[in-house]
């Protein structure tokens, strides 16, 4: 599968009273990680809505295993990708790693399920999940 | 002017590793407590739009003194009132109390100048200012 | 155990480009709400950190599963509990309501296990779990 | 005066049900913006915190002139410096350019001051104003 890492800088910004993480803050970092896999495939988000019709592909199911804590000026590292695709929903996993004394510590995992839905062909208000494309799979599927 | 009141306990999740609120959350705050106040005088966010075919009422100036901090657990009251409407903007000021041993004291002051915006009848992508409408000062404008 | 119902109203500011909660909010949500469970057992969750010379309860593992969604203007219930308790973490579990037409919906379930962690006390950088106190499991476990 | 620029790239996670930021979060980028002045001048904020046993500094007044709008996908450029230092406080300078067919235009000017606090002799609860150190104002001042 198609693996994107990033580093991300911990900023003051993210940090709560106990000085660590606010860990709301790294489901939006995720988000933002599942972004640029997309991106990295080929589509930016607004691009890949233009292109396949969609409205998006929300979340239905999403988890997080904290291990390590990170604080403000920390930079850590953020491996994300597709560890499944079905008809119409698609399973992301991320990796957050911290530079530790004897290498690289693996600190949080994130586990996402996504639906592809586009509007309802019945009712604009509503969505209808449709089938990911095949190229969508192709260039997420890609090894490097 | 109509003036909105709301009680805001500041949570966890607004502070910062110096145990004080994070202050851009006090412009989230704000543009919650300007929404309010629309509220009381008749539209919640999403009505207005629709009923007066406006894309909303974007921010094009804010600002913001903090006198007092305040932290988790604490309970601050927000005033709102509009201060001024001109043809497609207006100003509004937020005042933020906190209760002290004396009487409520006041912590923050701000600030808003928004501007009234529709689409622009030439191109859906953009957006043009628009006069505010009458009924809107009207309300806006009620003693109570 | 001891129930804590609460209603949140979805603000413009929890709602991203697709007009639904961009989900990190929920989390937010999550974590307040956690926070007005032990309020109502007697203890702000400042209050909980001195009374039992803690650092906090830090979230091990979360996860959200998304039924339903939500936008700016509609009002949700937050229903949170402990599910269980052991030596020194404990699961939470939130469900978030939605009114429907035939009566509540449950729009979001949401799972969370904390760990019960003071100064380590050999290196008051580090932190170390601590069995959690009979008196906060007593209060949380009431029936009410 | 020392400038920093950096590049930031406006996520999903920016932006509201209008398409494009939503401003407060303007203010964190801002925030963040400060703390890498101070990094690129040679204090990480926890260096800085430790090299000067202060407690921070904490905003007391902020204003923004939002002038261009951005959306997801868009990269600006945040150009920060240190316009005036006073004997306990100092204004900050924020401009946000966005690339335009004719070249860099500007879309934002932040406003900032900030004082220097350290914790109250008498109180470790209080925090109170010091003066600037000289080696801050000298590093900051640098033209480069």
């Amino acid at each position: 599968m198609l693996v994107n890492r990033r580093t991300v800088r911990i900023e003051w910004a993210h940090c709560d009273i106990a000085a660590i993480v606010f860990y709301p803050r790294y489901f939006e970092m995720f988000d933002t990680s599942t972004h640029y896999l997309f991106e990295k495939a080929g589509w930016k988000k607004r691009e890949l809505i233009r292109a396949f019709d969609i409205v998006g592909y929300p979340m239905v199911d999403t988890r997080a295993k904290f291990l390590v804590p990170s604080t403000a000026g920390d930079d850590v590292v953020i491996e994300t990708n597709v560890t499944e695709f079905r008809n119409s929903s698609f399973d992301v996993e991320h990796k957050v790693f911290k530079p530790g004394p004897d290498g690289e510590v693996l600190a949080i995992e994130g586990f996402e399920t996504r639906v592809w839905v586009a509007k309802h062909p019945d009712d604009p208000n509503r969505i209808k999940s449709r089938p990911i494309p095949e190229e969508v799979i192709r260039r997420l599927s890609a090894t490097c």
